[in-house]
C-alpha cells in the first residue's frame, strides 16, 4: 500500500534514534530527536515526494498506477541519509541525490514512472514542504510539553495560592507575594507560550510548490490546481503565492519556537535562584545522582534548571538567524537555505527540550513552604516597609511617616539579626502618635499583605481551563 | 481641562521635534522621530499618571479634584527629559525623579494631591505602561507605512502583470517570470508583515500595573479594579497577571517590528540587485542629488535601498535582546528595563523608517521593460531550457531529451553572444525527430513560460483588497 | 594657525555635550557622551580632510597656502550636523554635503582651495578615517575607566586576600573561597579587557584612502604617498590596501569593546547576588537616593550594576551586526556603511559606560565580612564534605568515606539549621574508626581549605603591576 | 604503554568518522568533522584525564605506576559516547559518568589505582580543558585552509595583477580596476584572519585546573604545582588563575573562527555576484553535477559559495552566545557551560568548512577576462567619468567641467547601448575647448586608470610572503 501521508499522525515523524551522542542528550530530549532526526526529514521529504504524485493524479497530470508506484518507493529506510548528504555536497542540497535515486526505484518499480518523480517540481519545494510536516511535528510535541509544563505550573499555583513568600525585585527582598503567584505568572508565560506557537502552526505553515523561479511555468495551466491538491493532502494551508524568498513564516516559527525555550529559561533561572544555598525554598525534584558533583558530596544542583537554560540560550542565538535571512535575493537566494534547516531544526530541538525539562523540574518541585515563611521573617519587617509607611501615613503628617521608616529601616539594617522594623519604627515616632505596638506587628505581618495575590493565582488558573477547554472544541466561538 | 489621555489619538505622540542629528536622519523618518522622541516618551508616562489619577478616582481612592489636579501638570512641557535623564542614574530610572517632580506640582496645584500620584505603582509599571503608548503610536505610523508599501507594491504588480523578464536564483538567471510576479512576493510579504504587527498591537498591547512586587497590595483590595480602569482609560487591555519579568509580548513586538524591517531589507535588496548597471532593469525614483556620489558623476546608487538595508540589519541585531531579557530574575531582573526600552524605541525607529523609505521608492520605481526582455534574450534561450525539455520529452525517449538539452546549454555557453539554444538543440536532435525549427523557437520564447504568474499576481491583488476590507470593517466576520 | 589633527590630544574628541536625553544618562556616562558625540564626530571628519589637504601638500599636489585656508574651515563649529544629517538623506550620507559645504567655505577663504578639498577622496574615506579617530578617543577613555576598574579590583582582592566566604558553584555553595581570590578573578578578567582593547586599538586602527573603487585613480601615481602622509598625520597605521569593503578591524573593534561590556556585565551580576538580601556579603557605595526605590524605602537595589548590566547587553547585541558586515557586495556593499558606524559609536557608549559604573562600584564596595562568615557557618560544614571525604580517606576503605559523608550531609539537610557535618559524620563512623571529634571539626573549618586561593591572589595582583609597568614603558622588551 | 597527550600531534583528535547525515556533510568537511566528532572530544577528555594523572605523579601525589594504570585505560575506543551523554543527562555533563567509568577501569587496571583518577578536578576542568584540545585541533585544520585559500587568493592577484575590470560599489560600476586587486583585498582579509586565529590560539589557550570552586582546595599545597605540569604535558598555557566563570578566551576563540567564516562569506558573496549571469566574469571550478538544478539543466548554481555562506552565517548566529556567556554567575554559572561547548564546536565546524570550501573555489576559479573587459566597455565610458571630469578641469572653469560630464553621463544613460561618454563630452565643450576628440579617446580607456592597484597587488603578496617567513620561523624576530 502507498504511505499515505494524510495517514501519518501529525506528530510522527518518529523513524530515527533516541537522542544519542556525547552532548546531544544533555540538550535534546528523546521526543524531540525521534520527531527531528535524519529519517524523520528523509520520511518527511518522502511523504511530500508521494503526496506530489498523487496531487499530480488528482489533477490528472500523472498516469493510472504511477502514483501509487512513487508511493511505494517513498519509505525512508530505502535510502542513506549519509549517502545522500554527502552527495548532497555537490548541489549544495540532499534533494537532487535523493529525487535521482528515487526516480531509479519508481523506475525499477512500474517503467515510466520514474517521469512523473518530483512533478513540477524544484528541490527547495520538497525541502520546504518537508520542513514544514517536520515543524508540525516537533510542535505537537512541544505543545504537549508546554501543556505539561502548564499542568505543573498550575498545581502549585493552586496549592500554594495563599503560601506567604518573599517578592524579589533586582534581587532585592520587596514585599510580601504568594509562591502561589509566582508559579501563577510561570503558568501565564506558558500559555502564552503556547497560544503563540499554536498561532504559528496553525496558520502560518503552508505547503511549498513554486517550481524553479516561482510560476510553476512546468505544470502548464495546472499548477494552482496542483499546488491545492498537495496542500491538501498534506493537509498543509495553500498559500497566496510560493514563499522560496519570503522567508517571513520561518521567521515566526524560530519566534515561536524560541519564545517557548526562553518562558521555560525564565523558569527554570527562577528555579536556581529558589534552590540558592541561601535561599532553599524549592528544589528540582530528587533523584538519584542527578545534580551531584563529581567532586562535592553535598551538592545538589538545579541539573535540570541548567541544561533547560543551556537550551534557551542556544534557542536565542539560532533564532537571530532568520530576521537576516529574509533579505535574500531575488526568486531565492545564495546560501541562506542550507543555512535556516538545520538551524531550525537544532532550535526546534533545544525549544521542545527546555520545555520538557522544565515540566519535569515543576511536576516534582520540591517547596519548602517552611524556608519561604523563615525568609522573610529574617528581615526583621524590612519588607513591609511600603505597608508600615502606608498605615502611618494615615496617622501621622505628609512626609513625615516615610521619613520615619526610612531611618527605622537603616537602624534594623545596622543591627542586623533580631531586630525588628516595628520596634525601631515605635522607638522613633512622635509623642502622642497613637499607634499601639500590636497595631504595627500587624503592620509588619506579611500574610496582611499580599493584596489581590490569591485572586490573580485564580484567574490565571481560569485562563488555562479556559484554553484547555478550547484545545478540546476548537470549532467553537471564541 | 485635564489631559485625558484617551483623548490624544494614538498615533500622536508627535511634541518632540523631526529627526536631528549627524547620523540619526539617514536612519529615522521624521514620522517615526516625532512619535518616538524623549518628549513622546515624557508625555506617554504623564498620559499613564493622569490616567492613574482618574482610575483611582473612578474606585473612590481619590478625592474629588485631586486627579483633575494630577492632570493639570501632566505636561511634557513642564518637565525637563536631560534633568530628568541625569538624575536618573541614581535609581537606573528616570520615571523616580519625575514621579518626585510630579507630586511636587501636584501637591502646588493643589495641596494633598501629591499623595495621590503614582498611587499603587511601581516605576516600572509607568515605564512598561508608557512604552505600551509609545509602541502604539508607533504601530499606527509603520502600518500606515506599510500600507503605502502594499499600494506601491501592487501598483506595480498590477501594472506589470504580464512583463516577462528573467526570475533569479542563487543569481543565476532560472527560468522567465513577471515583473508583475516578482512585486506580488513583496506585496504578499508586506501584507503578511503588516498582519503581523497588527495582531501584535491589537492582541497583545496591555497594561502593567502590578505595584512592587505584583500583588497590588497597596492598592488593598481595589488593586484589579484600579487595573480595569486604568486600562480602559488607557485603551490598553487588562492582561491576566502583571508582566514585570514575564517579558514575552516585548519580545513579540520587537519580533513583529523587525518582521517589518527585514521585509523592507528584502525589497531594498532586490531593488538594489535590478539597479545593478549590467542589470538596469528598474531604478529608485531619480531626485536632484540623491543616490549621487562624492566622487563619480555617472553614479546613481540605491541610496534609499542603502538606508533600508541598513536599518533593516540595525533591527534585527536589536531584536536579539528582547529573547535574552525574558529570562529574568523573579518578579522583576537585574538590568533588563534599562536595556528594553531603549532598544524597542530604536527598533521601532530603523523598522517605520526602513518601511517609509521602501515605500517612497516602490511609488515612484523606474521600470525598464526593453533591458528586462534584453536581458532575458541575452542568454539566447538558455532560460528556456527547462521548458524544451519538457517539450521534447514528449518526442524522445526518457533520458535523451535532457541530455540533447544540456549539451545544447554548454554549447550556447561556450560560443557565447549570438548563438541560441533552439539552434544548438536542432542540430543535436536525432534523425527522423520530427520537430519543427519553428516549434522550438516557440519553446524558447519566454513569453509562452511564465506559468501562473499572471493567476498568482491576481490572487496577491484580491488579498491586499481584503485586507483593505477588513481594515475598514474590523468588526465584521472574518 | 591650521587645526593640526596630530595636535590634538587622542582621546578629546570632546566638544559635545554631556550625556542628555531621558534616558541617554542612564547608559551613556559623561566620559564616552563628549568624546563620541556628534560634535566630536564632525569635528574627527573635518580634522581628516584637513589632514589630506596637508598630506597633499607633502606630496605637492595641493598648492602653497591652500592646505592652511582649508584647514582653517574645519572647526566643527561652523557646521550644523543636524543639517548635514538630513541633507545627508539624499546620498545615505553626511559626507557628501559636509564636502560641498566645506569647499565653499574654502573657496571663501581663500579662492581656487576648494578645488584642493577632498583629494582623491570618497564620502566613506572620509568617514571610516573619522570613525578611527573617534574609536581611539572612545578606546583612550575606555581604558583608562579598565585602569580605574583594575584598581577596585586589586584593592579588594589585597585588602581581603584571605578573606573566607563560600565559593558558589550553579548558585550552590561549594567549597570555601576568600573574597580576594574572587575580586582578584575580577581583576584578571580585566586585565584580559584591557590587552584585548590596547591590542585591538595599537594595532588595527588604520587610515582609510582608497579613492572611487580601492584604486586610488584619481591621485595618479602619488596614491600610496599621500595614504603614507595623511596616515602619518592622524597616527593611523597605512593598511596594506584599502578596506572598503574588508570591515575585519570593525568586528574586532566592536568585539573588544562588547567584551569590556561584558567583563564589567559579569561584576555587576556578582554584585548583585551578593547584594541580595539573603546573601548580604557586599553593597554598591551608598549615596543618597542611589538604589532606592519609588515604592519600597527599605530597598537597596544594585542601580549602578543594573545599569552595567543594560549597557553589556545592548553592547552584546549591537556587536552581532559586525560579523554580518563582513560579508559585503564587491568594492562597497550596500547598506552596511550607515549601520557600522551609528552602531559602533552606541556600542562604544555602553561599553564605556558599563565599565566606568562598574570601577565606581568596585572603589566603593562595601564589604561585610561578618556576613561572609555567617553564610559559610549557617550550612553546618556541609561546605567542607569535599574535604571531610578526603582527609577520611586516608582512615577508611576506599568508598566507605564517600558514602558516610553523603549519608551524613543528607542528615544535615534533613536536620537543618543548628546540625553539623562533623557530628553527623562522627555518628555514621565505624567502630574502630580512630578519629577524634576534634580531628572532625578541624576538617569542617574552612579557613583550613582556601587552598591555593591567597597565592593565585598575588599572582594576579603581579600581573596587575606588570601590566602597569608595560603601560608606563611600552618600548621596553617584553 | 600510556597513551601520552604530548605525543598527539595537535590536529589530529581524528578518530571520528567522516561528516555524515542528511544535512551535516554539507556544512562540516570530512576534516573539521574528524577533529571535533564526539570521539575527538571523548580521546581529548581522556588526554586530559591521563595528564593529569601524570602531572600528580610529576608532584609526588600519585604513587608509581597508577599514573601509567590510568594511562592506559584512557582510550575513546573503552568508552561508548552515547552512553556517557544520555547518562551526562543526570548531572547537565557527560564527564560525571565517565569519571566514573575510568576509575572502575582504572581500579581493574591496577587496584588502588581508581583513587588517584580525575585527582583535584571538577568536572569543567575537564571539559574546559578537553575543549582548548579540540580548539587546538580544530584550529590547526583551519588555519591550514586559510593558508590554502590564501594561496588561492594570491595566484588570482598576481595573474591578474592588470586585467582591467570594473570595480563596483553599492552594485554599481564605479571606476575600473584589476582583478588582482580584487583578489588581493581577499588575500589581505584571508592574511588577517590567520593571523586573529594564530594569535588568539597561540595566546589564548589555557589549561583549565581550579577545583571545585577555584581554590584548588583538595590538592592542598600542591595545587599550583599540578596546574602547571598538566600544562606542560598538554603544551597548554597557565592562566593566572582559573577560567571557570571569566569565558573571555571563549569569546575571543569563538569570535576569531567566526570572522575566518565571515571573510569567507565575504569571498563567497564576491565570486556569487561574478558569476550572475549577467556578469559572467568568474565562475566555480566546473566539476560533473556541481551547481546543477534539479529543474534547469543550463543553471550553474554557486553551490560552493552557496554552502560557504551558510556556514558563515551559521558561524554569525552561534558567535553571539559567548558575549552572553561571560554575564556568568559567581565561581560558576547556571546553563552556560552545558551551551557553550557544543556551540563552539558547532562553530568551528562552520568556520573551517566555510574556508576550505572558498579555498576549493579559488583553487580552480575560471576567470573570463573578455566578460571583465566586455562589461566595463557596455557603459560606453560611464565608469570613466570621474576621469574626464579630472582631466577637464585641467582645462575649463572650476565647476564647468563637472556640470558637462554630469550632463555627458545622463545623455549616455538616456541614448543607451551604442552611445559613449567622450562623444557626449565632445558635443558639450564650449568653444575654443582645444580638446581633441583623441585626448578624450584615451580619458575614457579603463586601462589608463587603475591608478596603484598594481602596486597594492605587490604589497599585499609580499604581505602573504612575509606572513609565511614568519610561519616558518616562529622565533625570529619580527
Amino acid at each position: 500500500l502507498c504511505p499515505d501521508a494524510q495517514a501519518r499522525p501529525p506528530a510522527q515523524y518518529a523513524a530515527g534514534p533516541a537522542a544519542g551522542g556525547l552532548f546531544d542528550p544533555m540538550l535534546t530530549s528523546d521526543a524531540l530527536a525521534l520527531c527531528t532526526s535524519d529519517a524523520s526529514w528523509l520520511q518527511a521529504m518522502l511523504d511530500v515526494e508521494a503526496a506530489l504524485a498523487l496531487a499530480g493524479s488528482d489533477c490528472g497530470l500523472v498516469p493510472d498506477g504511477a502514483a501509487e508506484a512513487i508511493g511505494r518507493c517513498c519509505a525512508a529506510e530505502r535510502f542513506d541519509p549519509s549517502d545522500l548528504g554527502r552527495q548532497g555536497r555537490l548541489g549544495a542540497n540532499p534533494v537532487i541525490p535523493l529525487v535521482a535515486q528515487l526516480r531509479n526505484a519508481a523506475e525499477a518499480e512500474m517503467p515510466g514512472a520514474g517521469d512523473f518523480v518530483h512533478l513540477g517540481a524544484t528541490s527547495q519545494d520538497i525541502l520546504d514542504t518537508a520542513g514544514m510536516l517536520v515543524v508540525r511535528a516537533a510542535s505537537a510535541v512541544t505543545l504537549a510539553e508546554l501543556g505539561r509544563l502548564a499542568a505543573g505550573a498550575a498545581k502549585l499555583a493552586a496549592a500554594h495560592r495563599a503560601t506567604v513568600m518573599s517578592g524579589r525585585t533586582l534581587l532585592q527582598q520587596a514585599v510580601p507575594t504568594t509562591f502561589g503567584l509566582k508559579a501563577a505568572g510561570w503558568l501565564v508565560a506558558v500559555l502564552d507560550a503556547s497560544e503563540i506557537l499554536d498561532h504559528v502552526v496553525s496558520e502560518r505553515l503552508a505547503v511549498q510548490l513554486a517550481g524553479a523561479a516561482g510560476t510553476l511555468a512546468s505544470l502548464g495551466d495546472a499548477g494552482p490546481a496542483v499546488v491545492t491538491a498537495l496542500g491538501s493532502r498534506l493537509r498543509l494551508a495553500t498559500p497566496t503565492i510560493g514563499w522560496h524568498s519570503d522567508r517571513t513564516r520561518l521567521a515566526e516559527v524560530a519566534n515561536a519556537f524560541a519564545i517557548a525555550a526562553a518562558t521555560s529559561g525564565k523558569i527554570a533561572l527562577d528555579v536556581s535562584l529558589l534552590m540558592q544555598t541561601e535561599v532553599g525554598e524549592a528544589f528540582e525534584p530528587a533523584a538519584p545522582g542527578r545534580g551531584s558533583s563529581s567532586a562535592m558530596p553535598q551538592k545538589r544542583n538545579p541539573a535540570l534548571s541548567a541544561a533547560a537554560l543551556a537550551c534557551a540560550r542556544l534557542a536565542a542565538a539560532s533564532a537571530g538567524l532568520f530576521l537576516g535571512s529574509m533579505i535574500q535575493e531575488h526568486e531565492r537566494g545564495v546560501g541562506w537555505l542550507q543555512a535556516e534547516w538545520p538551524a531550525l531544526t537544532d532550535l526546534m530541538r533545544r525549544a521542545g527540550t527546555a520545555v520538557g525539562l522544565m515540566a519535569d523540574v515543576l511536576s516534582g518541585l520540591e517547596v519548602d513552604t517552611a524556608a519561604m515563611a523563615a525568609n522573610l521573617a529574617a528581615s526583621g519587617g524590612l519588607a513591609m516597609a511600603e505597608n508600615v509607611v502606608a498605615q502611618l501615613s494615615k496617622r501621622l503628617p505628609p512626609g513625615q511617616a516615610k521619613r520615619v521608616v526610612e531611618e527605622a529601616c537603616l537602624a534594623v539594617r545596622a543591627a542586623g539579626a533580631g531586630s525588628r522594623l516595628d520596634s525601631e519604627v515605635l522607638a522613633r515616632l512622635p509623642d502622642g502618635h497613637g499607634v499601639a505596638a500590636g497595631e504595627l506587628a500587624a503592620w509588619v505581618d506579611p500574610a496582611t499583605y499580599t493584596g489581590s495575590a490569591e485572586w490573580l493565582v485564580d484567574k490565571a488558573l481560569e485562563r488555562l481551563t479556559l484554553q484547555r477547554a478550547r484545545a478540546r472544541h476548537p470549532g467553537g466561538s471564541s
